[in-house]
């Protein structure tokens, strides 16, 4: 209606808006990462490629610190005054429950004051206002703006803005992408590695000077090494459209010598996209792209064969027409888990999931949820620990993390694993 | 759409997880109190049964101290950081603004950080999750879930999932059933009887040695005597559809010598449900079932006889064409109060309502607003209040409660009515 | 549904109780300020015609506070706790992001804990509830009501409700009109005034005893005085339905010899009210309706002459069709701002607008952003301070604030221009 005085084809402000940005959203993106890092830290969090290793390692052991600290009420309360005094925008114009509720969750244990914005038919929009006008007043409003749109390169066009307007001494927030378009979910990819970093770490709590499980581990796996590089990763399902496999391939890719697997029927939409690949072949990485876990590498079965595997839904509700003909001739059963096929993996091999998991689908059957190797619970409660440990990053504070750490439980860092080992000695 | 690979007449996994706790839900009621309850301490609320009196006696008692406390600013300091680092989910797929608000207010009081889900559409389940994962997400993000669904047994089913998962070394986390399908509302019963407890106390801010006002009442009336045994409850209205009758009469029946009125159309759908009519009949509780207030109760109308009057809203919303021509022939007139009745009504007897009224059937007109036997707003405040102290025992932090209210008012230990009176001294 | 048992066409309840305070509701506006404010301070803000001028400079002084205070965390930690035990229900049954997001983080900035009804359809109203029950169950739960809604004078009808509640002995507590029908928005207008108050202190942060902005812009506009008083304020766009115009002229009217000039199409819905026109005329204020910002002013275009422009959104959501033919005949051409007429304008003139602006209409295009005069942006960070203030206010503690920004910048009290001069000194 507030359109009818100027019915123009012209582009709109919101098209206008992000053409601004177009030269710098296609920009390489080693280019782009001095934007959106400061001094080896994340000032905004677009997407996976500008954490560094260091940046990762870094992240997990603040998670890990925090995730400690919080057992007992006197870190609790330390954890909830140490950003008390900030508030924050979650503006998710893309429907996530699980993501959401992570991130609320990440901001509270930190104590920072959480504000939502959902529904984009509520807001100023309907008025005609601009996104940039919408984000504007969010960052008069808020100490931060984490947001998940549809729109893709959105949450890239709003840290340049917000750049920008620090640039001409204008008041500047902090943008986390918690999803935008298809293209990335940074903080999924960030949640995935960490649950990797802590698994790798082949630890348990009866572990003892005398024998610990990955001593016991390398008896029957004798190649076996600690941490993420060396290692098979599979991918299996739904590669193409799933933003959660990109983003995590492209941090495992920092890692050396890893081979992954992607494991889809074979359509063009399903299968890994050429920008991936064409990534991917850049970073030296060895790829294998099959249509079943049985297909062939080194000789064995895949499924025998790999380290980790991350289980995808196949997200029919992007389907048209032409797509429900084609997949009516693919055997789908093939990706999905079995107890059998799980019986196969080696026996230290972590099963993930971004979840939500389908169950008219059954990509998982629930019998394996009992399973040690089923790690797509906890995943959801490393995402929550690796969530705010970002957030302490981007605010500066891990340092006084870190400290109150020492004070508390010695001046011994380390990561998850052996942190646990220690403090179970 | 997410259902077309598997399009199969097959239960679904939300119809077979209920399933499987199928014979559990199946069992006596006796035999479910040992694992909802511990150490005389609610693990989780799910139905009104496993309140022992000793319970009720104790909430009632923890409610009073929080509401007093809450008077003063430091008093209110140290509610909030009580529960400060516990974070709740208020998973509400069933639309309630009032028992929402009145749970948020009970959170909030003892500073435990509240998120929220209320729109089912919004989540995850569109994408094909099982309400049993949704549910073990919750579990990994926050502390405590307080839920209210149109789906019967959910919550019960949920709590044996919690347990389940704490038995297999899983984190688990309390579930309270803020109203489940049609069978139960437990804290609704809660916080009616804590009303009665209140009222029934016959105090006032007025009291004092010389004359207390139940002395003057007990002139008047010689058989009274303080607390719940021994009196005559008229429940009136929409007996079969209400769930709050159903679970106050439960928690009513565990007191002695109490006779439960129910007066309704004689229609099935109106009149008490047999299951109820069974447990009241198996715990020896008196009843009556009239279609008036006019009927008589040892030889005088109800309405001159009773001790307190609790009046429901006609739930229209579940009419069938069916009940719509049976009710045309029914006169629902007589399931209105009128000033007229009030005025014949005991001088204490109090008028309790569960809210919302219907301005429109009007079963409370807002004339008798301002008579100091209408309890129904005082209601919703003693329900904040009720709750907070749930959450208390849920949390065992009733003893600190005791401890600081000692520490403040003298070690006296009192039901609210007394200890008015004694602050009033 | 609930209607069927009583489908009658007399008025409803709702109705019936606004009706109940109508003729409070139609006393002159000075009778009923005695029952709104308290001691000069507001008990209820309901519209902007309660503030008198020294209630104005109070509340911008105490914003002027906040805002400084906030800039340490140690201001920051003693604001959180300044109001850490209140709790507030935001009612916004009219949708606004805008106006909800910024109480939100009023209320934050003091530490009061927010709860919302946003959508009317979940409340209890659907099952019959009235608003006055709505109201009576917000104010058992907590401690202050903040509510927007598109029924005209609901708002001060349940301040009047509170106030009867008070004298009956019942709780009651402040309600905060946030929006109310066409008629009032006070504290937009507040925020407006705030925003003047800043900007015509005519100081800069290099401000210096050598020399000030405000002693370089007297060499070129001799008459210039620091002040509201004895200024010229243009209003552009949708004069008739827009309520930011008529509290902000409302409130200009309270200071002396300013000039109104109320630039819009001559169309019966976009010129001024009869009664806005006519309280102005009471008021001894001078008015200019012109339909062009060159109409002429003492001699010069008044583009040239204003002392402040504020902009207005065309609310074509209201139009009907004949206002649709009507209006396709205007050239509304005229009430878009340019850079061309920018260039014009006074070195010094704030440009306002009550935000959001329409990307489509573009009144003001993004190109005037980055000018100096553009005051846009920062009127929400100013409406978030000046909301903050007016809660303190509401809640008595604003001499707390008072004290705590003395203790730390010593006991110097002034505006906010000339605090930030003498703190750059």
């Amino acid at each position: 209606m507030s359109q009818k005085p100027s019915p123009n084809p012209q582009p709109t402000r919101d098209e206008l808006d992000l053409l601004l940005y177009q030269s710098r959203i296609d920009r390489p993106v080693r280019m782009k990462i001095p934007e959106l890092n400061r001094e080896d830290r994340p000032r905004h969090v677009i997407f996976g490629r500008q954490f560094s290793v260091d940046m990762l390692e870094s992240v997990a052991s603040t998670a890990d610190e925090i995730r400690q600290i919080s057992k007992s009420r006197e870190g609790q309360d330390f954890l909830i005054n140490l950003l008390h005094h900030k508030r924050a925008m979650l503006y998710f114009t893309q429907p996530s429950t699980r993501t959401f509720l992570s991130f609320m969750s990440a901001c509270q244990i930190l104590g920072i004051t959480c504000n939502e914005v959902r529904n984009p038919a509520t807001s100023s929009e309907t008025k005609g206002e601009t996104r940039f006008d919408s984000l504007r007043m969010f960052s008069s409003y808020f100490d931060l703006i984490i947001m998940r749109s549809p729109v893709a390169r959105l949450a890239e066009s709003c840290a340049y803005l917000m750049n920008d307007l620090e640039t001409s001494g204008n008041r500047s927030v902090p943008i986390i992408n918690a999803g935008s378009g298809a293209d990335q979910h940074p903080t999924q990819a960030l949640l995935d590695v960490y649950t990797l970093q802590r698994t790798f770490q082949f630890t348990d709590p009866r572990d003892s000077p005398i024998s610990t499980r990955f001593e016991q581990l390398v008896r029957d796996y004798p190649s076996l090494c600690k941490g993420l590089s060396g290692k098979v990763y599979a991918f299996c399902g739904d590669i193409g459209r799933g933003r959660t496999v990109r983003s995590l391939a492209t941090l495992l890719a920092h890692y050396k010598n890893v081979t992954l697997a992607f494991v889809s029927p074979d359509h063009p939409k399903l299968v890994m996209g050429d920008d991936l690949r064409q990534h991917l072949q850049n970073c030296n990485v060895q790829i294998l792209e099959v249509d079943s876990l049985e297909a062939p590498l080194e000789g064995k079965p895949l499924i025998e064969q790999l380290d980790a595997l991350y289980m995808t839904r196949i997200q029919n509700e992007h389907n048209n027409q032409e797509d429900e003909a084609a997949f009516a001739q693919i055997d789908f059963g093939r990706y999905k888990l079995t107890t059998g096929l799980v019986a196969r993996m080696k026996r230290y091999a972590p099963i993930l999931h971004p979840f939500p998991r389908d169950q008219h689908f059954k990509e998982i059957p629930t019998e394996i949820d009992d399973d040690p190797r089923a790690m797509y619970f906890r995943q959801a409660r490393n995402g929550m620990w690796a969530r705010a440990s970002l957030l302490a990053h981007v605010f500066s504070v891990e340092h006084q993390i870190s400290r109150f750490f020492r004070d508390q439980y010695g001046d011994w860092q380390g990561t998850a694993g052996t942190l646990e080992a220690r403090l179970a000695r």
